[in-house]
C-alpha cells in the first residue's frame, strides 16, 4: 500500500551517514508525521535500511574506536561481515560496567568516544551513586541529531510550534531535563526551563504555571503528582492550570496504570511514557504517539532489540525480554548493542496512529535485578534505586529489607543521607524519601537513616535486598533455618 | 589612527536593524576581538552609530509597543525627534514597577513586548519576591542575538573555542545561567551546565571537575567561595581543579577587592565580573576583558548611561551615578532607558586592551536604596537582598535590623523561610544564610528565624531596614527620644 520512499524523500528526511539535518525543516502543523516515509514505511523495508546503517555505524566504530574494535576482534567479527540483522545479533553487548571501565582507564570520555576531546561541545553524566559516573561526550552533530529526534517524537505526542512546554526537572547532569529542551526547542515550541529540585522551587512551580498557562508539562511522574498536590494545598485544582499534554521519562510511572490515571485525573491532560537510557540519547526514541498503546520503538532512530537475558537475541513478539540498544545517528560516543538490564515486553506494529515500529504496551515495568512481592505487589528494587538516585540529599547507598510481622510483609529501607544533610534535617528527609517511594512502589515504606559512607559500597545491586520472610516462616512453621 | 570601518566590515560585524547574526561565524583564536570594529572604534565614532540604532529601535517600539508609545506620546515626544544623544535624555526612564505593572495589566508579557506571544521561544523570569514576579519573552531572533553578544563578551575575558566552561548556577528562572551557557556555545566551547542549588550538589560538582578539569567556571561569586570550601573539606586544593579563568555576575563580589582577591587566591584562576541585570540580557554588556580594569560598557550591545539619580541625565566620566541601560539588539522586550537603581562610577576607554568603551573601575558597588554604614562598614540593603534572593529556602521578606551594644553595631536580619522548610531545617538554614551575608557583607550577621508570610509585604525596600542606634545614641546620651 504504501509506496516505496524514493532517495530523495529519504535524503530530504535525514536518512543519510553521518545524520545531517536541515535545522530549517518543519512539518506542517496538520501532518501527522515529522518524517512520514520513516515513520510509515513497512517493516521489512526499514529493517533493511536499518541493516545498511548498521553496517555504518559499525564501520565508523571500528575505524574510530578502539573499544568496539578490541571487542569485535576478539570475538572475530568484522563490521563487513554483519549481512543480516541476526548476524548483528552475534555482535558482542555492551554493558554500563564496561562504559565506566573504559572511561576510567582513557580518561575522560573512554575509548569508545569516536572523536577527539577538542569536538565535545556538552558534557552531561550519569549520578555515579554506585562508584565512578559515567560522562557524556557529545558533539555538536550529535546534539543537533538529538534534538532532531526528539522533536520527532514529541510531534507524535501532538506537540506543535503553538505549545508552551514547561520543563519542570532538575537542569543538572540528568539528560532527561535537556533532551526536552532541545526537542522542544528544534520543534519550534515555546519553552520554560523552569527546573526542579530547589526548595521551595514546587510551589514557584505551581505559581508560574497559574500565571504562564503552559499547554505542556515534562518532568517525572513522581514530579508531577507533587506540583498537584503542592496546587491543592494551596487552594489551586490542577486542572485549572491548563495543562493538556503531559510527558513522562525517568520513572517507569507513566506507564503504571495507577499511575497513569491518577495523572490524568488530576490534571485532566493526555499523559504519554517516554524515555531508554541517558546514554543513548535521543532517549526518547521510545515513545508514545496520540494513538499508540504504550511506547513505539523508534527504530530508525535507535535500534532495538527486545532479547533474551542471557543469549542476548531477539525474543519474538509478544515475549518479554531486556532492551539492548544501537545507536543508528551517534558520532561521538555511539552504543552498539547496549544492554539497559531493562524488562519489557514488545508487540509488533503498525500501532492505530499509522507508524510501523513495534511497541511497549506496559513500557518498561522493570529490571533484571530479582523483582521482590510485598502485601502482593511486584516491586523491582531498581524503582527504589531510581526514586533514591532521583531525590535531593541522597547519600548513593541503600538497603532493602524485606521482613513479616503476623499478618503482613513490611519493606524498609535503610537510607543513607549525603554529607550535607544536616543531622536536623533528617527527619523530615526521611519523611520525604518514604513519601516518595509509596507513591512509586504502591505500597508503605518505613524509612530509616543512615550515617553518610556508613553502608558498604557494591556494583552488586541485588546484594541491597536482604528477605528476612524465609526465617520468619520457617520459624512460624516450627522448622527454623538454625535447625535444620 | 583607525581607519573608519567600512560598510562592509560592519555588515560583516552585525550592526544592521534588526540584528542578523552568522551563526557560523567566529574569529581566529588568535584574534584579541570578536568584532574589532565595533570594538576599537573611536568613542565619537560609535556614538554616532548608536545614535542611529537608537532611533531603529525606538521607531520599532513606537510602532509595536503600545507602552512606549504611549508613555512618549504623553511626553511629547516622537521617535523622529530624536537627533542627538542629549535629545535622547529627555526620553522618559522606565522602572521595574512599570514594567510589572504592564504585565499585570497585558498577560502575561506586558505591552511593552513588540511580538506577538506565539513568537515567544523561551520563557524566564524573575524571582518575584515581592510581588508578581516579571516574565522574560525571548523569541529566536533574540535568543541568537544574546548568544552572539555574551560569546563575545567572554571571548574578551580571554575563552576560547578550546575551553570547557563549567556553570555552576542554578538553570531555572535565572538568567545568568542561560546566558553562560548560551554564549559557550556560541563561542565554540565545551560547556558542562552542572547547575546549582540542590542539596549536595556542590560536594558532587567538585567530584565533576576533578575528574573533567574544566578551565573555566561561571557562578556566583558566594557559590565558588562555597565550592572551594567544600574541596578544602575533602583534603582538595581547589587550585589544584586546573580552573584558569572564572567568570561571575549576580552578585557585586567579583568586583569587591577583598573577594576578588579571595577567589584568586583560592582558585590561582583569573577572575572576571560581568552583569547588568536579566531585562537587559544580554546581561554580559557590563563584562569585563582581560586587560580592563573593572567591567566595559559594551555601549554598541546596550547603550548605558550612567546617570544622575534623580534627572537621569548623564553625569560625566568620574562621578557617580546610576546606569540607565537601552538595548540596542533586542526585538522582542526592548529596554529603552530602564533605570536599574544601581550605583557605580564610570570612567572613559580607551581600555588597556584597546577597547574604546568606557568602564567600572569598581563595579556595581551599591543601589539608590540609602546604604547604612555598620562597623565602617558601607552595606546596602539591596545586598542583602540579593544574597537572600539567591538563597534556597528563603520566604520572599525580611527585616534589617541595625542596633548599637556599648562598642559595637550589631547588623540582624530576621528572615522568614518558605513554608517548605520544615521547622527542623530551620537552625541549620539560618547558620547558611548567616554564612552567605557575612561572606558578601564583610561583616557578622545574626539571623533570626520569621515564619513563612509573617512579615509584611512592602514595595518600598528601605522600610525593610530598621535602625536603633540612633534612639541607643540617645539615650546614651542622656536625652532619649521618648524625653524630647
Amino acid at each position: 500500500m504504501t509506496s516505496a520512499p524514493s532517495i530523495n524523500s529519504l535524503a530530504h528526511e535525514g536518512w543519510s551517514w553521518p545524520p545531517t539535518y536541515d535545522d530549517s525543516y518543519r512539518p506542517q502543523g496538520t501532518d501527522k508525521y515529522w518524517f512520514r516515509e520513516r515513520e510509515t514505511m513497512p517493516e521489512a523495508q526499514r529493517d533493511g535500511l536499518i541493516l545498511a546503517r548498521i553496517q555504518d555505524v559499525m564501520a565508523y566504530a571500528w575505524e574510530h574506536a578502539p573499544f568496539y574494535r578490541r571487542k569485535w576482534d576478539e570475538a572475530g567479527i568484522h563490521p563487513s561481515g554483519i549481512r543480516t540483522l541476526e548476524d548483528f545479533e552475534r555482535v558482542p553487548t555492551v554493558t554500563k560496567q564496561e562504559l565506566r571501565a573504559s572511561q576510567a582507564a582513557h580518561e575522560p570520555f573512554g575509548d569508545y568516544a569516536c572523536i577527539p576531546d577538542s569536538e565535545v561541545k556538552h558534557i552531561h553524566g550519569t549520578s555515579g551513586t554506585t562508584g565512578r559516573p559515567t560522562c557524556f561526550g557529545i558533539n555538536a552533530r550529535d546534539w543537533t541529531s538529538i534534538a532532531n529526534a526528539q522533536a520527532r517524537v514529541m510531534w507524535a505526542m501532538g506537540l506543535r510550534p503553538s505549545d508552551t512546554v514547561f520543563v519542570g526537572s532538575l537542569f543538572s547532569l540528568y539528560m532527561g531535563s535537556w533532551g526536552a529542551l532541545i526537542g522542544a526547542e528544534r520543534l519550534g515550541a515555546t519553552v520554560f526551563p523552569f527546573g526542579a529540585g530547589v526548595a521551595g522551587q514546587t510551589a514557584r512551580a505551581v505559581n508560574w504555571m497559574r500565571q504562564m498557562k503552559p499547554s505542556a508539562f515534562y518532568g517525572t511522574p513522581s514530579y508531577a503528582l507533587r506540583v498537584a498536590e503542592i496546587a491543592q494545598g494551596e487552594g489551586v485544582d490542577p486542572r485549572s492550570l491548563g495543562l493538556r499534554t503531559m510527558f513522562f521519562s525517568g520513572e517507569p510511572g507513566a506507564s503504571i496504570p495507577a499511575v497513569r490515571a491518577r495523572l490524568k485525573e488530576l490534571f485532566g491532560a493526555a499523559v504519554y511514557d517516554s524515555g531508554s537510557m541517558a546514554e543513548v540519547s535521543p532517549w526518547m526514541n521510545l515513545g508514545e504517539s496520540t494513538e499508540s498503546d504504550g511506547p513505539l520503538l523508534w527504530q530508525d532512530i535507535v535500534y532495538t532489540e527486545v532479547a533474551d537475558p542471557v543469549t542476548h537475541s531477539r525474543v519474538p513478539y509478544g515475549r518479554e525480554g531486556t532492551p539492548i540498544y544501537t545507536t543508528l545517528e551517534r558520532t561521538s560516543q555511539p552504543m552498539i548493542r547496549l544492554v539497559s538490564q531493562d524488562v519489557t515486553t514488545w508487540e509488533s506494529g503498525p500501532s492505530p496512529c499509522g507508524r510501523t515500529y513495534p511497541r511497549l504496551p506496559r513500557g518498561i515495568y522493570g529490571r533484571l535485578d530479582d523483582q521482590i512481592v510485598v502485601r502482593g505487589e511486584n516491586i523491582y528494587p531498581s524503582a527504589i534505586d531510581d526514586v533514591l538516585t532521583a531525590t535531593p540529599g541522597y547519600g548513593g547507598e541503600h538497603r532493602v529489607i524485606v521482613s513479616r510481622t503476623d499478618t503482613m510483609d513490611i519493606l524498609t529501607v535503610s537510607v543513607e543521607s549525603a554529607p550535607d544533610v544536616s543531622t536536623l534535617e533528617v527527619p523530615a528527609w526521611l519523611s520525604t524519601v518514604a513519601d516518595r517511594l509509596r507513591t512509586v512502589l504502591g505500597v508503605a515504606v518505613s524509612t530509616v537513616h543512615a550515617a553518610p559512607g556508613s553502608l558498604e559500597r557494591t556494583d552488586l545491586k541485588a546484594r541491597r535486598v536482604i528477605d528476612d520472610r524465609q526465617l520468619f516462616r520457617e520459624i512460624s512453621e516450627g522448622r527454623s533455618s538454625v535447625d535444620s
